[in-house]
């Protein structure tokens, strides 16, 4: 396999060379700058210092020219032709963003219009011995999707809907408009076998108590004239022991179903070990020779979401392995606005914090990207359970058009095939908040068109996924479910977007009704999240403020207090005031940037923590807690617990509590009786003795009380009420504090 | 179903309207000419006389600014909605010319880049009760070929490599450039069921002693979501008993095998009758409700070509339900150079002239279209079998490309799909004349690139037809076959262009041997043919003018002369001198222009009678005769049997003799015996006597012979051979003619 990682960048104005000449081995391209791929245009030319960093101040309104021009990547290379065997010769795009049009010596060898998938070509022929040269061209964004239509709902930025680009590219309430081009991923020139393993789908089918069977489909590439019988092999290697069996493929496809005895389980990390096993696929022909030959790392678990409990109550539970899950975890966004220059160790950094802060999923959100393999590898390994999305977030895509779907069709298929052999992937979900927010706008007269995309999300979508992928849920669209009269944000049913909080959505609301705002102090504040009885809360938080260094970082000399210009630039959600409201009820307004940092932070931390610890109250009923949102992709103020700059908030500090899997809460309202929960994430039964202690700030004990406890695995177990006088002792309530204490610290 | 055939039609400058402004159903078109659909841009121009008619003088010239402009159809028509059941609406197009984008109500629902396939859309959500508005956009050709490479083999046109459009459009060596467009086929809108038929495949798989095994496979579209069970019922009615069968469909395709007793066969018209049953299959739910249907006319034969005699000599012989056929037929262009409102008539009234000159197959050649569908219901009921070529034709398509290829796969799917039931179809073949002539250019240096579009022929279309119609042959090119030292034009192995007689080529020539040419007298004489011993004979020919009505139709007043300029214009082949010199080795040059008709018809029917006799006596080891070319699409001077005005040229009248199920030849060369030989195609025997004389001019009798025979079936028999002098009696040969007669006119 060849790299091909040195390429040469250039911009020209649209239409305005003959392709060829650029393309041409001959052209002389000694002028141009150099750019490493993966890459980006916006990276490489803030490193040739083209442009200052967009992240800085209002940089990103200076280099807006980047996206209306037309970006030129070029490589020559060095190729020995192999004539000896019988293989082909492919060329592999990982990721091309987005209109690209690719020439290898002076031949167009295809176009391309979608960043998210790979794009392969044989190129067998085409490849010379010696010298080679491959030119890439990518258009502006405007060249295709000018003369469409737009007239219709698209959130932030209506170009959007026509290219299968990422949808933060255009802004979005917690970033700024970068258009991106380049090419994003590696390009490989692979040497393979006429008949090789073209796509293998592996997925545990049953586990009992002491065997698990797996199933391997393999699918091969061979041409119609090849009638021989090929033998596959399938390994699972646990590190010292392993299981091996073969089938003989004469036709294009086999399946196999293997037994393995004593399998050592995947798990959550906080179930137990993710253990993954290595599965090796190898193919070979009738003479016994190995033409070809597949890895992955395979753990074997059992996935599902129940859907009722035993109760007849309806639940949004995943169950990993037998065992409920509450899953604790937070919302993905693309790591960076310049995704291709972006490093693995990036990502590697985000995951390892959601491990630290105890959670056990994340959900890669539809308006981002279908993450790089660094993710989802990642998953496997740290024991992260995956919420998928497709990627389509608050908009109504084109789905009259029949090469848009033709498109989409193709995407969805790639991205099935890619990722359903990940042992982190739970549950695809179809779109970001389309159907909710279909109806809440219509219902209020702002869309009066159909619901554009349906399509995708009810037909397109699970056609594919009931052929490639049956064993996984689907889930239409997030939020999604509803009873029939609430909408389908609706608590009793499928996931819910929690945006009373901050927002101040006014719900329950019911389908077709008129949507109401409650923007005051009330209205907005993270007591809501106690009437919130949802089955599972995949969207809910707060804002806080980056970190001081982050923030110092990017905002010119001068500008760095309260109120700036550049400080309010830097948050890009619609109604700056919601941020003050929530902070008014609780720290109070702050009134030095300081403050502001300090107030945000804490009022974020503590929200999530009341809210979080309300819901895992309630479990199985309520069953997830996926707080929106994990990361930033530049410098801004948003809802995330970890910024840019990779530091964490105060709210990550909070979650590494409130995320334990055993806790204590206190749920206690003015006037009413303090109640003392303890939830019991583990696997095991929970022996221990709490010590509750009212103190006054100044030490002063005032009330104490030990609880010793026993609670089952997996459940919750409410261990005392106190009346707040009792607690209290004559105390004014603002005078004292309660603290819970574990004997053991489990 | 409702037929869309009034539009209204106009032109813009490429690019400078904004799409949406033209579709828009606001938008209005009042001052647009109106048009018919199927139709074509320039028969409207041509009926609105906006344009002069292209066919005459050097008009073509005059309205080559058509195919430089944007132009536009549209339609308003009402459309009730009916919400009572579970169906959904198709827009059809069955055929759009060629670069066009459609827009619903102002929406655009895709755009489509090939000619030759239909484009269906489902708009069921974006029909409007009451009035609806479809525009159609039609680009130039040169915006989505301008940026492509063509600097590779492709004769007449480069343009045409990159687009799915029919070469003949830009001028071949016997018909003007004329690139078409416009909605060529019709456009209508169908309530279907949500679950119907989408693919019925049909074919006799066995033929006995007293029964035929027919076998239908059948594909359901339906929604994943539908799980019931379908039954499917196959009748085959040949009206008067039915045979009938069922099938229960669980999943999304089923096959049903057939028994057929005392079947009645589909034979050629000349070995019998082309019996079709009418087939219907219907598809019930499971209440039984009928929901959805297919009919079709079908034949039951079994069609096979033989590629070995007995003795171990090579063939090429077409077996039609075991017998030997020789195919004695033509080659078929496309009937006019504006398709889209030619009307079915022209194809029945030609097909109906082929069948008329005992004709039994007809070859459609790969520059033009795939045919119309009167065409082969037409060939079916006829009892006509067909040779059909995929639409590529001498040059060098750029498989390199991904997008094309994904076109090209899309293209030959289709086809293949909408072809294989039709009984007349005997074999496919992948395109005209690429492979032999990629060698020829090759070995003169002409060509330097690798046989760009080798893949199409030796990859993708087996490929395609070994899972979508295994039991047809199918035949890479024509020519095609080689023994490894002769190029494939070889006359040892598979079919040969015979392009000795009037273009001059010099064969056997050598793979990698240059080319040579001899146009000499001599060297395109159609006395070549008679040391041509190919297996089959797919293309032969020579020009014979149009006759006198259909030149002083289209020719200029005081042009109609021999050798004027316009009569020149007339005819497209490159080097003009070909004509006189064949018709000086027979009747002489022509003077006048009366002379140029007569003799040019003359030396064509003699020479084509000389040729095909040679051919026949052959039998089995040549077992095929195509005359190039059957028809003509404008009025010019060409090859055709037949003009554009659909009158027969004498080369016609001879064929009704020369192509004769049974005829007695003369095998004569000066100074050697006459050898007189009768060929049976029956499959009968026959008993008959023949009647030699030689006499003057003047009818005085100088030699008589009667000579009884009887000749098996099917077969040929050389029955005397009468030495010169014997025939003359003392007369000069010049002065005296032979004649041979039936006793009983078989």
């Amino acid at each position: 396999m060849k790299t091909l990682s040195e390429w040469k960048l250039h911009w020209f104005e649209p239409g305005c060379e003959n392709p060829l000449t650029i393309a041409a081995p001959s052209y002389i391209d000694h002028f141009w700058m150099t750019a490493k791929v993966p890459g980006d245009v916006h990276s490489t030319l803030i490193d040739r210092k083209l442009i200052e960093d967009p992240f800085a101040g209002h940089n990103d309104l200076k280099c807006r020219w980047v996206e209306e021009k037309e970006w030129w990547y070029r490589t020559v290379f060095e190729w020995t032709l192999d004539d000896s065997d019988e293989g082909i010769t492919e060329l592999a795009f990982e990721g091309l963003d987005t209109y690209a049009t690719i020439y290898l010596n002076g031949k167009e060898i295809g176009s391309t219009q979608n960043m998210f998938i790979s794009h392969t070509f044989d190129v067998s022929r085409e490849l010379e011995d010696g010298k080679n040269t491959i030119a890439v061209r990518f258009d502006p964004l405007s060249k295709h999707v000018e003369d469409k239509e737009k007239d219709v709902w698209c959130s932030y930025g209506k170009e959007r809907l026509w290219a299968r680009k990422s949808s933060m590219n255009f802004g979005w309430d917690w970033g700024p408009r970068l258009v991106t081009a380049g090419i994003w991923k590696e390009v490989t020139l692979k040497r393979k076998s006429k008949t090789r393993l073209n796509q293998v789908f592996v997925h545990t089918s049953e586990i009992n108590e002491a065997t698990a069977n797996i199933e391997v489909s393999m699918e091969l590439k061979k041409s119609f004239k090849q009638r021989g019988t090929y033998t596959a092999t399938v390994s699972l290697f646990d590190g010292i022991n392993e299981v091996e069996d073969s089938i003989d493929i004469d036709r294009s496809s086999g399946k196999l179903e293997m037994r393995v005895d004593n399998p050592k389980l995947w798990w959550t990390h906080d179930l137990g070990e993710p253990f993954l096993y290595d599965l090796t696929v190898t193919l070979k022909n009738e003479e016994g020779s190995t033409i070809d030959s597949y890895k992955q790392k395979f753990g074997i678990r059992m996935i599902d979401v129940e859907m009722e409990h035993e109760n007849g109550e309806k639940l949004f539970t995943f169950n990993l392995n037998g065992i409920r899950v509450f899953a604790k975890g937070s919302n993905w966004i693309p790591v960076h606005n310049f995704l291709g220059a972006t490093d693995n160790d990036r990502y590697k950094k985000l995951l390892y914090l959601a491990k630290e802060s105890h959670m056990n999923m994340i959900r890669v959100w539809g308006g981002g990207i279908y993450e790089k393999n660094v993710f989802y590898e990642e998953c496997d390994r740290l024991g992260l359970l995956v919420w998928q999305d497709f990627m389509f977030a608050n908009a109504l895509y084109p789905d009259y058009n029949h090469n848009f779907m033709m498109e989409v069709e193709e995407e969805i298929q790639f991205v099935v095939k890619k990722l359903r052999n990940h042992t982190c992937l739970a549950l695809w979900c179809g779109n970001n908040e389309i159907d909710w927010i279909y109806d809440r706008k219509s219902s209020s007269g702002e869309i009066t068109t159909p619901f554009f995309g349906e399509k995708i999300y009810h037909d397109l979508i699970p056609a594919i996924l009931h052929d490639l992928d049956p064993n996984r849920l689907y889930w239409p669209s997030s939020p999604f479910g509803t009873d029939g009269e609430e909408d389908l944000d609706a608590e009793s049913i499928g996931d819910k977007h929690n945006w009373q909080v901050w927002h101040g959505n006014v719900e329950p609301r019911k389908i077709g009704e008129p949507v109401v705002q409650d923007i005051s102090q009330e209205g907005v504040s993270f007591k809501k999240y106690k009437s919130d009885y949802t089955r599972f809360s995949s969207e809910f938080g707060m804002h806080a403020s980056s970190n001081r260094y982050t923030l110092q970082k990017y905002i010119p000399e001068g500008e760095f207090y309260w109120k700036s210009e550049e400080m309010s630039y830097r948050n890009k959600d619609h109604f700056h005031e919601k941020g003050i409201l929530l902070m008014e009820g609780f720290t109070g307004i702050p009134s030095t940037i300081e403050e502001y940092m300090d107030f945000s932070m804490l009022t974020q931390a503590e929200g999530l923590k009341y809210g979080i610890e309300h819901y895992r109250r309630h479990k199985p009923f309520t069953s997830g807690a996926l707080i929106w949102q994990h990361n930033d992709c530049w410098p801004g103020t948003s809802w995330s617990l970890i910024d840019y700059e990779l530091l964490p908030k105060a709210s990550f500090y909070y979650a590494k509590k409130f995320f334990a899997p055993v806790i204590a809460t206190v749920d206690h309202d003015p006037g009413k009786p303090a109640i003392i929960t303890v939830i019991n994430d583990m696997n095991k039964k929970i022996k221990d003795t709490l010590t509750l202690t009212v103190e006054t700030f100044v030490g002063e004990v005032v009330f104490t009380k030990e609880i010793p406890y026993e609670v089952e695995k997996n459940s919750v177990v409410i261990l005392d009420e106190i009346e707040e006088i009792k607690l209290l002792q004559g105390q004014p309530p603002e005078k004292v504090s309660l603290t819970l204490q574990s004997a053991h610290h489990v």
